[in-house]
């Protein structure tokens, strides 16, 4: 089985570096391929997204994503731009459905800005629609307004959309994801307000048939909102679409406050996928040795349960970073009073040795 | 001066109520005209927002509003449901900019749900462009899917958009806001994939030029929607379109863990307004003379200030509400142990005798 190695920008590298580290400790072996990706690929090939890369990443059964973007991209034009290597994987690939856990490691409650009663003990679930919504919806542009109060000034435009089988197949995903864990599934939208999300709603409704020990329900974008900083626990599946996905799950990631920790999924019909995780490229500390890789290793793990089929591997990698937590090894960013803080290859390493 | 009273549904009537009761303690006397909306509206007159309704506000000096929805609307077709009233308040008003505070009262720390640290002493203004974006874009619909991988299927679609002049406007609004503030603007976008936001960001440095006193800043929505869970004291000043000031206004809201005690303001261009509560029509509790006025009671007192001139009248407004949270009165929703549990008429009787 062949795998991806995409590490990108920034602390990208690091991090994919002990991922693959803790990878090459399993029994079963891999055949690994890196590869240049955002501003790596920018910078080697010219483009954010190289052929070649593309190329890597569609014969390959997974891809092993770090991170991508940094400041000094900013003045590229955009499709040029680092995130567009993401865009463009998760649309070729046809990655649809982004599966992003919110766990607060009992480890690591108080690292929070949350109450610890409000958050510990937090597992939650965001299946995220990644291949439509206003992300990709055309037309799109500026251009002189064609009508309304403004009509001839110069605007900037957008097209939201959503397909029916588009909508059901993220609804499947996410209703399967809810039958594995509490059977609830919360469909978030705004269908006071938008036809898309009326349309999302009654696609979800009709699909929730074929799932009747899940218990379906809908709430709105902005409740949503305020109901994971109130009461986050309440939640068990979350399923919206792509831009509102962004958002709430990196609220929800942020409740945790070891975002650092957190690894995501986006995978394809056929469960191929691309494993990251969730926090950035965080260019400022990219390079000092302190990033945690912890994210990218549990990334890898889900890569084993989800697209290589390797469930057994997947718990043993799980259980080597509790074991890590349990001993005390902590990164800057999750660090705590007592703790035996390291650096990110000492982290690996010590991930690879509770193995 | 007239104020047009729209009470609303839910628990709308009895905190509308009492922030009449309020201002007619004032000296300034005020002509009041009471009208339905809302569900009311819809059970009066056909419709959530009557003719004889819109007609009142438009020849008033400002609005001040209750709360509207219930869940018995929620078969209504959506042109009759109870929210069209407020969007088309906005609307036809033209009232593009909504001013949110999410100020975390001392005495209330408690009641959040983050860590005191977090939010003691927080106080942010949210200013929400409310006329564009893709609440009012066209087209907007379901058809079958004009192009794509699901060409033909059913899709439901909507438009985003915003034209120069109306960036320009909610611009000059929050760069002045800031301006009376700790000068610094954070304006939010998605400008790594829309169109849109981008059009948003260029004109947004466009008018910065206009107050070089105020130090703008530019932040995508999903970090934005993670800085505010982690360190929301950092904001000073948050401008940002319709659809993502929803949802952030209420995260950020929620975040002081009193969104009983968070009023806002709906400004046209002359300051004329709308004033209501940030919270909702809370069906579930109306009638029962529990709901904490003090939401409606401070906007009635932003109206004063925004909308009727009366800046004085404002701060005594606000300074008796001070006062009967010194004095430990509390509504059950933000009660702490050992406080002075009160119902909703008590609470505005408290703050008419602090006057
Ligand atoms: C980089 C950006 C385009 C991307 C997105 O908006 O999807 C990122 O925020 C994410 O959530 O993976
Ligand atoms: C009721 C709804 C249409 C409205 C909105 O989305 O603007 C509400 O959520 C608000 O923020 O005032």
């Amino acid at each position: 089985m062949k795998i991806a190695v995409l590490p990108g920008d920034g602390i990208g590298p690091e991090i994919v570096k002990e991922a693959v580290k803790v990878l090459g400790a399993l029994d079963e072996k891999f055949e690994l391929e890196e590869a240049p990706v955002g501003g790596a690929g920018y910078e080697a090939k010219g483009h954010p997204l190289p052929d070649s890369t593309l190329a890597l990443a569609k014969e390959s059964d997974a891809i092993l994503f770090g991170a991508v973007g940094d400041w000094k991209y900013d003045s590229l034009e955009r499709a040029l731009r680092p995130e567009q290597a993401i865009l463009g994987l998760r649309k070729h690939l046809q990655l649809f459905a982004n599966l992003r856990p919110a766990i607060c490691y009992p480890q690591l409650t108080g690292a929070s800005s949350l109450k610890p009663e409000i958050v510990s003990g937090l597992d939650i679930l965001i299946v995220r629609e990644l291949n439509g919504d206003i992300y990709f919806g055309a037309p799109r542009g500026v251009r002189q307004a064609p009508d309304g109060l403004f009509e001839g000034a110069r605007e900037g435009f957008d097209t939201m959309r959503y397909s029916e089988p588009e909508v059901r197949r993220i609804a499947h995903v996410a209703f399967q994801a809810a039958q594995k864990r509490d059977k609830r599934l919360t469909s978030v939208d705004k269908a006071n307000v938008l036809e898309t999300s009326q349309f999302w709603r009654d696609v979800m409704i009709d699909v929730a048939k074929e799932y009747p020990d899940v218990e379906l329900s809908h709430m709105y974008v902005d409740n949503a909102a305020m109901q994971l900083v109130k009461a986050p626990k309440a939640f068990d599946v979350i399923v919206t679409g792509n831009m509102f996905g962004d958002i709430l799950s990196d609220e929800a990631a942020m409740l945790t406050g070891s975002i650092g920790m957190l690894p995501s999924a986006s995978l394809d019909k056929n469960n191929k996928g691309l494993y990251e995780p969730s926090h950035g490229s965080a260019p400022d500390i990219a390079g000092k040795g302190i990033a945690n890789p912890l994210a990218t290793i549990l990334s890898a793990a889900m890569m084993l349960r989800y697209s290589l089929n390797k469930a057994e591997q997947a718990d043993r990698i799980e259980k080597a970073v509790q074991k890590v937590l349990e001993a005390g090894y902590r990164t800057g960013d999750i660090a705590t009073p007592g703790c035996r803080q390291v650096g990110t290859v000492e982290m690996g390493d010590a991930v690879r040795a509770a193995l």
